[in-house]
Order: structure tokens, then C-alpha cells, then sequence
């Protein structure tokens, strides 16, 4: 299932963004890595490629696939990261294109243990970034391989 | 993989309290509806039965059973209830025993667009639970159906 691009859709109209950057590119999904959001450094975003809306809207094999693939990211965040808890979420509730929300999440981040989306609990110093055990840049990659093995 | 039960932890030793009724009980997961965010009547849990934190913590099958059965949830909530939106969510970052988060969300309620673990937007008038076009026991009876059928 692939299905239409619609060009009012902000994830329809762009692959990248100074607010995300390109991972891994497939036919049915592509994996972005967060920028703008620099107190959750290893926040992924896995987006299926067709505009719908909602999981159920996927047929079941195109679902298992999305979910596989979340699954990939996470695995790759917990043994490369060590992160405290993975957060996973589908809203959509802005933009109405499905999208999955992967993000590690540590003790110390500056909202655990609410959500990302919730109120601030503290303000970590050093900052997130410089306290994760491995370079993003490397994790992105290995999100690659393990999506490509 | 049914695996151990953790005598502190509330999600394994509760099956239903005052602030959730119980929906589904299954030998791997149970349904749950939520009964103290009164703004968001329609809030549901898949709650996994064994104390495990992630969802890659699980086998692939029981995995896939899972997501199969939030797929269910969202999709008796779409048709009984016609939401704007599903809100499909993983965190446990309060409580690291698996469980989704599946909410019925509507472009009147408090918070929408924000996540309901975010700012709230409005107070809706006539509230929540009134605006419903079917009642939430009549949901839950189709959860149970779809879930046995």
C-alpha cells in the first residue's frame, strides 16, 4: 500500500527539514532523527511515506512492517544508549500523517518521568547531548544497518 | 512469554481499581478503561499481563499479539465513537510495566491538539463524557466481542 502524497501535508511535502534530518529512506516508511528539540537528543521519528492517518487504516502487513521498524529503532536506542525508558507514541493530532515517535529517555532528561510533551522537571547540566554514551551520528548509523541487514 | 509478577508494582497488582474499570482479561494482557481523566472518557489500556518494561522486551509473537489487539481497541473506538483522532502512546516511565495508552481524541476536547499529557486548551460545554455518541459501556461490550470473535 503506498498510496497518494498530499502536498498540503507538511511529512508528504518534505523528506528533510532544518527541523529533522534524513536516516533511513524506504519505499513504505523513512526514519528522521528530531533537531529541534535539543533536551531529547536521541528522539527518532519513523513516518509512513502514504498519507493516511491511522494505524488501522494500514493494511496488517503494512502495519507489522511499521511496527517492526519502530521496534529497529528502539532496539538500536536501548543497546546504544543505555536510555532509562523508550517512549513510543502516535498522534498525530497536528499533522494527520502517520508517524511514530521513538525516544529515549533518561533519568535525568529535563522532563522524565513526564512525558516530553508534559512539564519540565529540571535542567540538566551538562546538557542532554554531551551525556549520551555514544555519538548520534553513529547511532543514526546503526539504525541503518540494522534496517538494512 | 507469561514470566514473573512484581508484588510492588501497581499495574501487577491491581487488576482493576477506582481509577480503572476492567474491560478484557486475557491470559497474556487485559483491556482496561480509564475512570479518572474524566476529560477523555473514551481512554483505554492494553496492559501487558507480565512485568516486562519494553515492547522489544517481548518475543516477536506476543509482540505482534499485542499491537493486534491496540489495533482492535482503535478500531472499535473509530467506528463506535468517530473520533478526530486515535492517540496511541508507550511510556512507563512512571510505572516500567508495558502498557498502551489508546485514546479516543475529538477537536472539541480539552487539550486537542496537544497531547493529553500536555496544556489543556479549553473547557468543553457541555463536558466530555455528554458529547459521546455512544455510550462507554456499549463500547467496552464491542471491545470485548471484537477481542472474542
Amino acid at each position: 500500500m503506498t498510496g497518494a502524497l498530499v502536498s498540503t501535508c507538511e511529512l508528504c511535502a518534505h523528506q528533510a527539514t532544518p527541523a529533522w534530518s534524513l536516516v533511513f529512506q524506504g519505499p513504505l516508511l523513512r526514519v528522521v532523527r528530531v533537531l529541534d528539540a535539543p533536551e531529547f537528543p536521541a528522539f527518532y521519528r519513523v513516518i509512513w511515506q502514504a498519507h493516511v492517518a491511522e494505524m488501522s487504516d494500514l493494511l496488517a502487513a503494512d502495519r507489522q512492517h511499521l511496527m517492526d521498524t519502530v521496534n529497529t529503532v528502539e532496539g538500536v536506542l536501548r543497546t546504544s544508549l543505555q536510555p532509562t525508558k523508550i517512549n513510543l507514541a502516535a498522534f498525530g493530532n497536528m499533522v494527520p500523517h502517520l508517524h511514530w515517535h521513538v525516544i529515549a529517555r533518561f533519568d535525568w532528561d529535563s522532563h522524565f518521568p513526564q512525558p516530553v510533551w508534559g512539564t519540565a522537571q529540571r535542567t540538566p547540566v551538562p546538557a542532554a547531548v554531551d551525556r549520551l554514551i555514544a555519538p548520534l551520528v553513529e547511532v543514526d548509523a546503526r539504525i541503518v544497518a540494522a534496517l538494512t541487514a
